[in-house]
């Protein structure tokens, strides 16, 4: 079993958020009402950036709020979308005057709720876009169902998006840096063990010793298969391998790449998966130019690992190495 | 059980090393023999600083070598000393002409092999001076066996003679920055659940569902009791009173605090702890200006928290402020 440090579990998301603030008081302010997070300094004259979704997936999203990155955050319970006054309120807060960018992953909740605090935002004359994080090739069905969950490219889609609205960029244009950013990364994810939710003893699912869910959804969400347990460079190959047969990568590409704890992977783990990674692409003739190793996008404690890669050129280099000062993210 | 994502577990390390060197190219380079990572670039004219110590508390060391922090980590196998041959090379490493201070946890292996090391490094006209780090008030015992564990506060001491060896001070000035840094911060830790060694199935000790481990070490050495598990807001207190028994804080006192996860604790759970102290230490008065939060010195994937707090004057605010960019901290 699992126990969780935890008060109330009802009072969780406001006072973690509540502990956010405080302990970055000269980067970030809290909304409580609408429980969001604001850069403590208001970016002016730039297109406004705000994100967010279901709580649980920590650093995710208010840990990338700052300069060159988000503007605001806003949080909803462990794994629900935050509700469409939460989302209006927080567009509000990102507007400086130049129109807001809406970075959402993928699902159904919260692409409802952004679109509808979109168009009610209207009313305020916010002129917003939409930019949908869609890099799950686990959930890639290719019928015309819901389409890929949004994951770990999401760190990247803020990232360029945030850096392009620091350089000025107009609204469509950062919405469709951002439409290629994440029309070009993709994310395969597995579990060794799935997380277990505040409060709860038990994880969300189980899996036999020989077992690893390849695969899996940063909400916990079971794939369609399992695939055998297997060393470190073994696991590194079972999500490589879905991911180039997407990505078309040629002799001589350069990618950025994110090897992403879920939650309760230890360094040592993530080290060993970048070293196999490194090799396994350096083999195919592909450079990974920039990385970001450790947990971004996590699953509260699940046990896994997700690699996320995206082709390079000149403008998203430039984009992804501009400077950033942000909790999770500095350079 | 807790499977690992390893290869062969006695490749680990240095498998464990080359991920990291791989995927920062940029800031650190690997000595593949003695396993210690330096600066890419070497810094010069400065005093050097080397620290190091068993694997498994990942991002310490190597993730704070950079500028403003450590020149050289040199690491030994999981909870294990580094060799004195490895302490060494690593000290000859660091040196700059300007003489090297070695940053030690006060642990047997790790102050044997790094005082034989700094002895034997004289032969190379190598002036050296150990600073040990002695922060833990769970081994308080007030006798003459071997004195408090290192854990936390080795961040601080790090940060602060790295920035005192940037702005040129000397090697006696370093080393009495950190030394005065290490006499006055102190830290305590508890675990909900052990860690467990790579490769291994089971965790280093069980508790039961109504204990926690208070008093716990980072290589999972069990304290002289269990205390009764509670919230968040109850068991930070039961890591304050002792803190706070020893460091005899006075209202308008000014501290700086790591609220530090042991390796499986969530951000969210982490956020809580540090609400809660920032609310107590409120009520007695005493501000904390400075933070972190997050898992800078861990226990592979313990379930735990600890809490590490030091009063700040100018000299060490100042210190704790300047600029550093290493893989795990920068600003």
């Amino acid at each position: 079993m699992r126990r969780s440090i935890v008060n109330d579990v009802d009072d969780l998301i406001p006072e973690a958020l509540e502990g956010l603030a405080l302990t970055h008081p000269s980067m970030l302010t809290l909304d409580t009402e609408h429980r969001f997070l604001t850069r403590a300094e208001p970016a002016r004259d730039k297109v406004g950036l705000v994100s967010g979704g279901g709580s649980g997936h920590e650093p995710l999203h208010a840990g990338f709020v700052g300069t060159g990155m988000l503007d605001v955050a806003v949080a909803g319970a462990v794994f629900a979308s935050p509700t469409a006054l939460q989302v209006l309120a927080a567009t509000k807060a990102a507007d400086a005057g130049r129109g807001v960018v809406q970075i959402v992953k993928n699902y159904t909740g919260d692409v409802l709720n952004f679109r509808i605090a979109g168009e009610i935002s209207g009313d305020d004359a916010i002129d917003t876009e939409i930019v949908l994080v869609d890099d799950d090739v686990a959930t890639d069905s290719g019928d015309d169902g819901p389409g890929r969950r949004g994951t770990a490219a999401t760190v990247i889609v803020e990232k360029v998006c945030g850096a392009a609205a620091e350089e000025g960029a107009s609204l469509a244009e950062v919405a469709a840096i951002g439409r290629r950013a994440a029309a070009s990364a993709r994310t395969m994810s597995l579990a060794l063990a799935a997380g277990t939710h505040p409060g709860d003893d038990r994880p969300q699912f189980d899996l036999g010793d020989d077992e690893v869910e390849l695969g899996v959804g940063i909400h916990g969400e079971r794939a369609a298969k399992r695939a055998s347990f297997t060393d470190a460079n073994g696991l590194t190959d079972l999500l490589l391998e879905p991911l180039l047969a997407e990505l078309d990568l040629s002799r001589g590409d350069e990618v950025v790449a994110i090897v992403n704890g879920l939650g309760s992977t230890y360094p040592l783990e993530l080290q060993l998966v970048a070293r196999a990674l490194h090799h396994r692409l350096g083999d195919a003739g592909v450079e990974i130019s920039r990385w970001l190793v450790g947990s971004y996008v996590t699953s509260l404690d699940m046990h896994g690992v997700s690699i996320t890669l995206m082709p390079l050129d000149d403008e998203l280099r430039r984009l992804w190495d501009a400077p950033v000062r942000t909790p999770a993210l500095t350079w």
